[in-house]
This record gives structure tokens, C-alpha cells and sequence, in this order.
């Protein structure tokens, strides 16, 4: 239906005769000629509907409305001088038009194709459209394309995609699951899978050695924020290896993605910083590092303080932490108080902090340095390197917890000083030696940071084997992060029965528990588990980090809004009564109410 | 923690050291010294553990069983003459161990991985033992060839791989939708995709001109035979192309996956038969013809014939039809049983045939030779070529019907006749000009053959605008069979909003019911759809023939049995009530009979 595409002709194609299909992105009457730049996929081409060439054609292109779909065939010819368009591929020529084929009306869109839109409801609704615009065109190849290099990289590399179940079993740890009814085994249900742990494992058990999959993985959580109930990992497991080999595959992978998608050069391999200092120096597990404002310890400078917030939580066993935000003395009244309330929602009780207006501190405002002695001040000063116009700002309290609510003070504040503007850095950066254990108060018991498969760190293993518990436990897990986005995580697994079984038993998990929940794991560890380690990508943020968008729902074709619904199909939505009835499921109006029968 | 894989090493690295490490797959004590088979995923090694060379891994050695994990670091040695193993690829040499470690210790299998297991249940209850074997790991890995191969030629094709979303909406046509409560908006329901078709689609009116997708599938149905609750297919959809091209794309896509996953040439093209003819000669729209045995129609024959079977079928407006199954006239009495069976249960009353073991017809055995005359036995001697040996089998009555029972008759004669045994032949084929409407006794009304979105021929286009309705309109659909399966199909699709609407009509579908289940599909042919169309291939069907396996479940890595249950992992299971409960569902025991609230 076509010679060429839209982007390809050229003045060297002068002269040939050539036909293309697409749609009219405008159409412009001049003096009674009609000029339409027609579009496709790969780009645009102007054409000209001139009476001498076919009166006809001249005549039915006056009907020609944004969004139709015309055929064209026609002669390419030269642009006039002074109507070349630079800005497009094709703007030296244009094709004088001999048909017309009107393919295709269309009506009036809902809204203009090139122009931003800020109603995203709209957009969903008429998504189609909106993939229609050049943006989420070029998203969706570039995520193609991060997945073809994904999958050619890879496959290089030795690796196998296998398939696993999505109609796959709930598992009580972790997230909370979709739950499919299954019809043939009433009173039964499968759960669509968080991700594929359990089967890579098993694969690894099974010999395969090297498994990738680029997976559908479910979440069925509560859509804050940039989340989608489902998303797509990019997920693999080896056998024979160690935190090195998938670091080193891991840095490959990448590399290759940002040269084919991005055409962007990136190190050969990242800057590596454990949990613990992680956390210490940026107050995160995901550190932005492309800028400093790390967190200072001033346990020395306060530990006799006569200002208690300070003092006292060291004396409790706390940490008394402060970033310098260099340059930022002159922050607002509301923004203090929107710092406030980050570092409140952080765990915070406040903020303290001191605006170093001048030299001397009679200049400076602030509601602690009253209580700060001027020998504190100096060596505050100092440790800080604070000087005239910078901002500091305070934690104070349990060492975690300070950390946290300083990282989160720390890139508000980043965002405040537009920090990042026009920044292109691709930072990337390891970070390992997580936790293997958390303690969760609720429940009063230790929980697995990572999950429950995770390895210790060779040193720690006779800790876990013995029972000896504590968070200080570290695992042979590991996260790359980018610009202070998690692109993904894994670890290093257990592949021994007796680890394992010190493992849920630390977790509170009694032994028919494990056998019960995680009976075949348990069983496929007695017959000759190889080592092996794993780890999974989040696919939706990587290509929007690649993409330069803000939003996972950017880089999806057809996501969900923050209620898990499709607005364009309308999903979910109420099913008849008869489908409810062959699985032997009704639905309860309270908890604990039922509805009328089904449809009895 | 290996230098080389099991299969690598060869008489060049003779002297060599080298660390393998992978599973034992067999232990044998030589005159007190352990010989074993080291196995990796990529082949075998010998390992020899002689004390000379370390006294304490020669001692170890004597504790390896079968599957333990070992990691061998030793001298690669020729091995005696006499004891070279052609068989394997490493069959010259052997690694003289100078030292070992037991990485993992292995219980007694429940299974020997040597030897081929026809308990099915327990071959899916330890599965991941199952794949370590060679068979298994083999169809896996070919798995991923067909994937890959699938996805470099059609990314070289301009053709961009698209997700579309698991957590769907329920469509009323076609099969049994699995559903999945949504917690968010309680009553409401996501459905399965059966297949991506409504998104493709969209993604066409979305200017994205080439998608594809290896999509995930499911279907709520009865698992007769070889089929899967959730499936593989390789979809796709183009736009500005018709039949022909959607052909080419698929035999160019076919050539590469042959090529690449079994290094197999096939036709650059294949041939094509029209469904009316398929079904008239073969008796199947999925013919194999590896072998001939084709439908002759004796209308001629039997018009005036006193055997009222046949001429009263032919009077009716009906059909007589035969094969001749060339040297089978010594069928056994339970064979004819057999054959009898398979007619029936396509709908015939009886199976009349005629066993040609002579010349003449007294030395025939027929139940209904004695009701025809002299001259239409050799009218019809001569329309089959009959000689002595043949076996002649009839079918009379509609002609879809005798089509279909005469077609399964076929295959099952040319499985008693071994027909195909030893047959490599890949035998192609396009089935075109498939019926666009079908009949639907039950329900009264005209029902879709493909889907309701397919093209008829140009040439009955207007008889669909114009509500002239049979089963005789044509639609612009394919498939593509292989040795007598249905590899795939598609269709060109309806892109203008009259001609859906009509065909909505057709299908007995009002404008309020099409506007409420297929309204964003309406309301997308509005504004500027290209013309398109598309097709997809059963992925684990295609792998199970390039395999040369008898079922998709030796394809899948973990499939559910014909319960739909996977015996692995058990699912599907119970769930805890909590999880009912935030769903606002419960189960019902029978139809309209509430269980007590679920947990209340």
C-alpha cells in the first residue's frame, strides 16, 4: 500500500513516482491548494494537491480532515525556495499528488495530537490516541528496544528464557496476591505471582544454570504513587556463582541497554558502597549521588551538650546527625515547614536547623543555637564546613531512623535548590551488604529483609545456623541504583537444606509451616541444589529513566490509574452473575454479608 | 568456580588444569578406585579419583551418590586405549582429580533420571528433577531458540514488541474467561486475556504499524486432550497490509524459526487451499497430506442408486463420499469397530465400507455390497482406482458432515496403517477463504468462525452491508498447518465502523450490547483506523513440533494437568479467609448456598 515511508524521501528522489499511506496531520488551504503533511510512523511528508495534475484529487482533498487516513501516489519534486523545512527529514521536497484515496475518515479527536496534555483520564480513555502522539510512540520502541537488547545480551550470554506460570500459588509471605478462582477445583484459588523466586530456584535446581525471563509480576497493593498492579521484570538466576558474577553480568547488561536504547556510553562498572554506609553518608539505600550534602556525624561535637534533644539521644545509644545545604541560608518560612513535615512523615518530632546568614551567629537564625555553647557552634562549624549563606539542618535519635529522615530532608532540599536541573549524569552505583533481618514490632518477630531465600555472608552464616539473631546480620544481597532510583535487586541464595531451615526458623516459620508453604523448595534442596544467585530489574522504571519520563505510566502502553482501573476498556468491571455461579464464588457487600444468591 | 563446562574438553587440552563443577551422574568403584560422570548442562566428564594424586579426595570420593553437587579441580588426562567413549563429546579424555569438594549432598531421587518415567503425576510433582533431564533441558533450551529467532526476525522486520495488560476485561465471546476480583473496587472484576486481539488492535488505530507480542494466554475450559489453562502464542498485527503480506511475514518467520531451532530448510512459500476445498478433499481445514487418501464424491455414482442410504442423502441435498485406504482390506473386525466409533462420534449412523480382498465382488467383504448394482460398483471401482488389498470406506449425508466424519476417519486409518512412521516431511500449508459466519443451532442466530472483528472478501462485503446473511460468505482469514495441526491463524480485520456495525447485526449483537462490551473498539474505528490485520501462532504447539514431541506439557516448563492443577507447587490451594475477606467474595459449596462468612 505504500513505496516508502514517511521519513525517507530525499532530494535524491526527485523526479520518482512513489505512494504513501498514512494520516493527515494538518491539512492547509493556500490560495485554493490543499497542503497536508502526512504522517506515519517513522515520520512526515508534505503534499501538494494541485488541480493540473489531477482535478479530481485537487477537488476531493478539500474534504481532508486531521486524522484521516489517505493514500497518496505522486511525483516527489523540490520544494519551492524558502518553503524548505529544516525541521523535518523530508522538508527539502514534497510530493505533488496524481491520487488520492481518501482510506479512512475520521472524526474530531477528543483532543489535538501535538499538544501536551495535562487530563491524564482523558488520555486513557483514549489511549490509543495518545500512543498516537510522537512521545509515546517513541517510548514504546524505546522499550522495545531495551528488551530486544535485554533478551540479545543475554541469550549471548548463555542464558535460557523460560516461561513460568502466572496462574501460579499464593504465597503468605510478602506482598498481598491476586487470587484467581479456579472452576474445575471449587473452593481452590491460584495467585498470580509476585515474581518468579520460587520457580527460578527451582530451575536452578532443575540444571538449567543460567535462566532469564522478562516476567509479569503482580502486586495487589494500594496504587500510591507510581505504582502499577502489574509490572514487568527483567528476571534471572545462575547457578555456580557469586555476588561477582552477577555483578559483572548485571554491568554488561546495562551497558549494552544504554548504548542500544540511549546510544549513551556508561562505566564498565559501578562504584560499590555497602548498606550500612549507604545509609550513614546519604541516609538512603539508594543514594542520589549526584550531588553531595552527605550526613555528618556530630556524636563528638554534642555528646556533653547541655541542649538534651542532642545529648540525650546520644546518651541513649542514638546518633546526632546534620547535612549542610550549601547556599540555601535564604530558604523560605514555607519551605522550612514543608522540610518539617518530611522529616515529621520521616519519623521526625521536628526539625532543627540554622539558617548561617553571616560570619557570626548573632546573624544567623534559628531556633537551637541559644542552647548550643560557642565551643559546639566552632566545631560544628568546622565539621561541617559551614560558611556564610549555607543551611544545616539536624537529626537526632536511633541511628536508622535519623538516617532516614536526613536522607529524605537531604533530596527535598535538593529539590528545592533545583540541584539537578539540566543534570544528563547517569550515576549508577551498588550498594550490598544489606540486612538480613528486620524486626518488625507488629508482629514481634525478625522478618527477611530481602526474602527468605537470601544468603547470609559467609561470616554471619554460623550466626544464623546458631540462632544468634540480630539485624546486624548481613546478606550477600545487592541493588543497582541509578541517579536514586532502585533499578533492581537480588542475592545470592540459600542452597542448603540445614540453612534454610535455620532461616524460617528465625523468621518465627514452624516447621510444618515450611513444609506446608514451602514444601517443594524444602524437598528440591535434598536432591543436589547447585549455588546459585539471582536478580530482577524493574522494566517499567528502567525505560522510564532511559526515556527521561517521570512516570512509569509513560513507558506502559495500557496502565491503570491509581485505582487499578483501564479507562478506555473499563476493567475491571461487574461480570454476569452466571460466571460468578461456575466458579462457585459470590460476592459480599460487607465483609461477612452476602448478596442475594447470584443470580438464583 | 569452573574453568570449563562438562562438554568443552577434548585431547588439545591434554595436561591441562581444570576446575568443572556440576552434578554426579553416576559413581563407579574400579578396583577400589571411583570413577564418575560429571555432568553440567552442556554435556559430560569423566573424573577419575586416584589416590596417588590425593589420598583424602580419593577417600571422599568413595562417599559420592548419584546427583551430589561437586566442584572437581584436576589434570585433564588421554584416557587408556580401550576406554575412549565415542559417545560422549568429551568421550578421549578424562580429568585426573586432584582435589574435590562436595558442594552439596543428594538424597536418593525418587527417580532415575536415565530412564524414561510414564508416571506423569510423579514426574510434575518433582519437576524441577525431571527437567535436569537431557530430553527436558533439550526441549527448553529449543523453546528458547524459537523465541529468540522469533524475535530477531521480526525486530529486523520494523516490527515492535508491545505488552499488553494480564489484568484485563471479560469478553462475552469466546471462551470461559478466568476472573480476578479486584480488592479496590469490590464486585468488579479483571478477566484474563484469551488472546491480546481488542489491544493489537488499538495499538494499530494507535499508529504503531507493527506490534508483536510472545503472549501469555488463558482459557477457563474443560482440559480435554493436550491443551493448557494458560498458553504461549506468538501474536501479531500490521497495518497497510493485506493477506498477502501477513503470508509472506509468516513463511519468512517460519523459514528463520526452522532454520535457527532445528536446523531444518523449508519452503520459501507453501501452498494454499481454500477452506471449501480442504474440507471437500481432506475432509479437515487442518489437513495432513503427508499421505493421500483423498474424499472422492460418488454423486454420480449412487444418484439413482436402489440403496437409499446414499441416494437419499444425495436427494436431500446432501452428499456421498468415500476413501480408499489403499492395502488395508485385511482391517480387523475390532479396527472396523474402531473406525465405526470415530464416525459416529463425528455425527455419521454407521460406517458402511467394503474390504476388497479379490477381483470380484463375491470375494469382497461389505455389509452393503449386496444393495448395489453391477454397474455402480464398477462406477465407483473406477472414481477410487480400487484394487484387490484396498479398503473402501463411505460416508453419506450434509456435506460439512460427511466431510469432517470421512476426514477422521482418514487420520485414524493412516494411524492403524502406520502411515507416517519413519516420516520426516514437514508439510506447510495456508487454509484460506475460511466461512466468515457459522450457525449456531443452540442459540439461533449466526455466530463468528474467527472473531468478530474479521474482514469478509472483498467480493462479500456487500452482502454483509446488506444483511444478506449464509454461511456461504467468505472472510479474509488463514491459517497455517503443519503436518495436520493448526500452527496458527488470523485474519484481515474490519477497520471502518459500518462494516462492524453491520457485522455486529449479523452476530444478532444490538448497538446498546456492541456499544457496552466493545465501545472503546467503536469509538477507535471513528477516528482514523488504518486497515490491518494480523495473525498468531500457538507458541507451545509450534516448540512441540520442532521438538518432535507428542504434547505441549514436554514443552512447558511447568504445566498444569489435565485438573488444571500443578502437583509441584499444588496449586491451585486454599486460601487463608483473610484474603477472601479484603476481597469481599466467598465461596459457595452450591450453587446459591453461602458458606458461614469466611472467617467472620
Amino acid at each position: 500500500m505504500r513505496t516508502h515511508h514517511c521519513n525517507e524521501l530525499r532530494s535524491a528522489n526527485i523526479g520518482e513516482t512513489v505512494t504513501l499511506i498514512g494520516w493527515v496531520n494538518s491539512a492547509r488551504d493556500h490560495g485554493g491548494v490543499i497542503f497536508t503533511d502526512l504522517r506515519d510512523r517513522e515520520g512526515f511528508t508534505q503534499c501538494v494537491f494541485r488541480p493540473e495534475e489531477n482535478s479530481d484529487a485537487a477537488k476531493l482533498s478539500h474534504q481532508l480532515r486531521d486524522e484521516d487516513v489517505i493514500q497518496v501516489t505522486g511525483k516527489v519534486s523540490a520544494r519551492l525556495e524558502g518553503t524548505v523545512n529544516a525541521k523535518i527529514a523530508t522538508g527539502e521536497i514534497e510530493i505533488v499528488a496524481t491520487e488520492l484515496v481518501i482510506v479512512n475518515k475520521a472524526d474530531v479527536l477528543p483532543f489535538q495530537l501535538d499538544k501536551e496534555l495535562s487530563n491524564e483520564d482523558l488520555r486513557m480513555k483514549y489511549r490509543y490516541l495518545d500512543i498516537r502522539r510522537a512521545r509515546m510512540t517513541r517510548n514504546l520502541r524505546t522499550r522495545h528496544r531495551v528488551t530486544k537488547a535485554t533478551r540479545d545480551f543475554l541469550d549471548e550470554q548463555g542464558f535460557c528464557e523460560i516461561e513460568t506460570p502466572i496462574l501460579s500459588k499464593s504465597t503468605p509471605e510478602g506482598a498481598r496476591d491476586f487470587l484467581v478462582p479456579s472452576r474445575l477445583q471449587a473452593g481452590h484459588f491460584y495467585a498470580l505471582p509476585q515474581a518468579p523466586q520460587q520457580y527460578k530456584q527451582l530451575l536452578m535446581v532443575g540444571g538449567i544454570e543460567k535462566y532469564f525471563q522478562i516476567a509479569k509480576c503482580f502486586r495487589d497493593e494500594d496504587l500510591r504513587a507510581d505504582r502499577q498492579p502489574e509490572f514487568t521484570q527483567i528476571d534471572l538466576e545462575a547457578s555456580f556463582v557469586d555476588q561477582e558474577d552477577i555483578i559483572g553480568l548485571v554491568e554488561g547488561l546495562l551497558g549494552r541497554v544504554f548504548k542500544e536504547a540511549r546510544d549513551a556510553e556508561i562505566p564498565a562498572s559501578f562504584d560499590r558502597i555497602t548498606w550500612k554506609e549507604a545509609m550513614n553518608v546519604y541516609g538512603s539505600d539508594k543514594p542520589d549521588r549526584r550531588f553531595e550534602m552527605k550526613l555528618t556525624d556530630l556524636g563528638e561535637v554534642f555528646a556533653n551538650s547541655s541542649f538534651k534533644v542532642f545529648s540525650g539521644a546520644l546518651a541513649s545509644g542514638g546518633v546526632v546527625k546534620a547535612i549542610n545545604a550549601k547556599g540555601f541560608s535564604g530558604i523560605t518560612t514555607g519551605q522550612v515547614e514543608a522540610l518539617t513535615q518530611t522529616a515529621i512523615q520521616a519519623g521526625a518530632k521536628g526539625l532543627a536547623y540554622i539558617q548561617v546568614r553571616g560570619e557570626t551567629v548573632d546573624t544567623w537564625r534559628s531556633p537551637i543555637t541559644k542552647f548550643l555553647s560557642p565551643e559546639e557552634i566552632e566545631a560544628m562549624k568546622s565539621a561541617l564546613q559551614v560558611e556564610p549563606g549555607d543551611l544545616v539542618l539536624f537529626g537526632a535519635g536511633p541511628w536508622e531512623q535519623v538516617c532516614e529522615i536526613l536522607g529524605r530532608v537531604r533530596l527535598a532540599v535538593a529539590a528545592m535548590q533545583n540541584l539537578l536541573e539540566g543534570n544528563e549524569e547517569l550515576n549508577f552505583l551498588w550498594v550490598t551488604e544489606f540486612p538480613l533481618l528486620a524486626w518488625d514490632e507488629e508482629s514481634g518477630r525478625h522478618v527477611a529483609v530481602h526474602h527468605p531465600f537470601t544468603r547470609p555472608i559467609k561470616e554471619d552464616e554460623p550466626k544464623l545456623l546458631a540462632g544468634e539473631l540480630s539485624t546486624d546480620l548481613r546478606a550477600q544481597a545487592y541493588d543497582v541504583v541509578l541517579n536514586g532510583h532502585e533499578l533492581g535487586g537480588g542475592s545470592i541464595r540459600i542452597h542448603e537444606g540445614a540453612l534454610q531451615t535455620a532461616m524460617f526458623k528465625a523468621l518465627g516459620i514452624s516447621e510444618e509451616q515450611a513444609a506446608e508453604e514451602f514444601g517443594h523448595i524444602l524437598d528440591a534442596f535434598r536432591f543436589g541444589a547447585p549455588p546459585h544467585g539471582g536478580l530482577a530489574l524493574g522494566l517499567d522504571r528502567l525505560v522510564m529513566l532511559i526515556c527521561g519520563e517521570d512516570s512509569i505510566r509513560e513507558v506502559i502502553a495500557f496502565p491503570k490509574n491509581n485505582k487499578g482501573s483501564d479507562l478506555m476498556s473499563q476493567s475491571p468491571a461487574e461480570v454476569d452473575p452466571k460466571q460468578l455461579r461456575d466458579l462457585r464464588i459470590q460476592t459480599v457487600k460487607k465483609p461477612g454479608t452476602p448478596t442475594a444468591p447470584a443470580g438464583a
